[in-house]
């Protein structure tokens, strides 16, 4: 017997007959003896719809009021699949962000969450209720209704988890588990048994859509065991019946992965800009002086390489930003260029950067230069590197992005046998 | 300077440019300088797509769920009002019935007010707030959503008005106000200026669809004026600038009208059906024996006339039912019949129950027998009377419907001058 969350999208819940198909899965962690709380996202399509009548309303919105409208959508599927549950004979009820309490800070639309009281669920639980809990919503201090912004519902979940102390918190979405890079880019890239919170969050702010890193940081914190496995498969499959493996990926605390791998994945993100400030003035706070108006008009700023010139005096710096931002990025830098005294602005959003994770770094010498080495063979330049303990980032021209990941994920023996 | 409800249902708000229109109606109140507190239905169409959903996944629903889902409709209009306002300028803010507190008893899905604590509302009402209140929601005793039934809306905004101590509660309508008959029927139809309480109630109860029964008994309880106007006239027409007397029709304490009349109007009802119970054994205890039964199957019965006969022994009994449950109702008379001992069953539902209301009739004799004969020139067979202190309501043949209405209509001196 264990205790579970189950959080399910919302795709898996877009119809009744899918509501169906959820409930099924959850009968069939009941019928094993499980207890179990289920996090539930808004019916696909509806979240849209609901902000988009808001925007229509009042294009600067009041958050409050958007998370009175946006909430409901995961109100309505919390009480269809306590209904569904029900009719099916298991016992269940839905429970509101406010009805737990969930409680949040007051930062509306993008709320954090502040403490959950699962004592009152833990109570239903034992007693052998399902708990279907309304994702994405919780209560904020001024008593309204207050949501974690889109996505939320895998942060719920965990938090959840966290909250009723559970075994493990199962992420159920359209892919059945982590893999060691994207399948379609990279056909022998492998399903992934394990992988650590930190790698994980590695994978996921680096592109790998899998989860919200915000869900994977709150795990980490919690060191909560999360399971990413897959909705599509039947409920009742042979092979989710009496098992205690079933197929998809741990996000677990690095103790628990007995075999660590050198380097778990390969990652990377098209979603980069580069600028270079040529010829800069090498003085102190020079980089304040670059990044400090940059943060100002809130862009955030990813890689950033320095090198110093030979006499000390004249220095290149190169980093990147969001695509997006990238036009806004060359304005203020345009602006602030009194301050800042480059010689020249070069830029490129025809960028990638393409990253190696793994915990195993930590132990391991060489990781690095064996990159640079497989990419330099394949005839790829590196416009910039950075690193961390248990990652190294490699932003590359966008056309070799397929071509070096896949060298990468053969390089460290990723390609599945 | 007055403190207003104002009601809108599901048509007045069925999408954005309609929530535009009411907000108009609102901000025009406001710059009046009266204090507004509004209460809203859900869009039109999403309470049916919502209780669709919930007999979908559970055909025998928990209410308490129903609650839950179904409740999401007026939450999300009353944060899309709330948005429209303040993109007007006006300060407003959404209220859900957890939040006021809008206190229920527990019977989920129809439940009845229990008590409401108008402090907080009047608070921010004396702070040119206004108040956007979801309608048809409250919050029983299981710290969990009630809904007061379908149509709660109406019950909703009288119940704040008397929670808030308003001057007026405004029910914005489809119809300009309340007639002395149905106007399709009568083309001399009148629009009142006031009804009392009491009428409106069987004005209401008889058939005309204005107003939800029930929030008019609950009008008359807490002594709310309640003004019946149209929605679709402009909200800033003219003649609704600087005016204490739009068009509309006051419900208010008979106290409050001045010249009343002797007949205020003329409803009707076509759901009903008559039951005939020939040759009764007419001994004590008999009414019990047939509508103890019919009332242990949950059937209404309205009318009821008994004879006695000649000799005291033998009786008929009439009585109606509401059309739906006349099969039903046979039924159970037919297994019942043992111990009623009837001689014949007779019944048809081809008949109509026309109605005279007037408080006046109070002080008033010869209102009855001047009906009477106005339908006998008419050459109207009568099938069945009862009469209250302000009404006189008669069973007649179907076919005649319309004909009674204008006759009864033109002989109290009710058409249009």
């Amino acid at each position: 017997m264990a205790r579970l969350v189950m959080k399910f999208g919302g795709t898996s819940v877009a119809d009744i007959e899918r509501i169906r198909r959820v409930a099924r899965h959850v009968k069939r962690e009941v019928d094993a003896g499980n207890q179990v709380a289920v996090v539930v996202s808004a019916m696909a399509g509806k979240t849209n719809e609901l902000v988009g009548w808001v925007q229509e309303a009042s294009p600067l919105y009041d958050a409050r009021e958007y998370d009175t409208v946006v909430s409901s959508g995961e109100q309505v599927t919390s009480g269809l699949l306590a209904l569904t549950l029900q009719n099916m004979g298991v016992d269940a009820r839905s429970w509101l962000g406010w009805q737990i309490p969930f409680k949040t800070n007051s930062v509306h639309g993008a709320a954090r969450i502040e403490e959950i009281d699962g004592s009152v669920l833990i109570e239903r639980l034992e007693m052998n209720q399902v708990a279907v809990v309304a994702g994405f919503q919780g209560i904020a201090p001024d008593n309204r209704i207050s949501t974690l912004g889109r996505g939320g519902s895998d942060t719920s979940a965990v938090a959840i988890a966290a909250a009723i102390n559970a075994d493990r918190c199962d992420i159920y979405t359209d892919v059945d588990g982590v893999y060691t890079t994207d399948p379609r880019i990279v056909p022998e890239a492998r399903r992934l048994e394990h992988i650590s919170f930190e790698e994980m969050l590695e994978m996921a702010s680096l592109g790998a859509k899998v989860m919200q890193v915000r869900s994977v940081e709150m795990a980490m914190v919690h060191n909560v065991r999360t399971f990413v496995r897959s909705s599509f498969v039947e409920p009742d499959a042979p092979e989710l019946m009496n098992t205690d493996q079933p197929i998809g990926t741990l996000i677990c605390d690095e103790d628990e992965i007995v075999e660590k791998q050198v380097v778990t994945g390969i990652a990377f993100s098209k979603d980069e800009a580069q600028i270079s400030l040529r010829r800069l003035e090498d003085k102190p706070g020079i980089a304040a002086h670059v990044f400090g108006p940059l943060s100002e008009a809130n862009i955030n700023v990813d890689m950033i390489v320095q090198n110093i010139s030979e006499d000390g005096t004249i220095t290149d710096m190169t980093f990147t930003v969001p695509k997006g931002d990238f036009e806004r990025a060359k304005d203020v830098l345009e602006q602030a260029r009194g301050n800042i005294n480059y010689n020249m602005l070069q830029g490129s959003t025809d960028v990638v950067k393409v990253s190696v994770i793994g915990i195993g770094m930590r132990s391991h010498a060489g990781v690095a230069s064996k990159a640079f080495k497989a990419l330099a063979d394949k005839g790829i330049n590196i416009r910039a590197i950075t690193t961390s303990e248990i990652k190294i980032s490699i932003l590359i021209d966008a056309e070799y992005a397929e071509l070096a990941v896949r060298a990468l994920h053969s390089l460290y023996g990723l390609d599945e046998k």
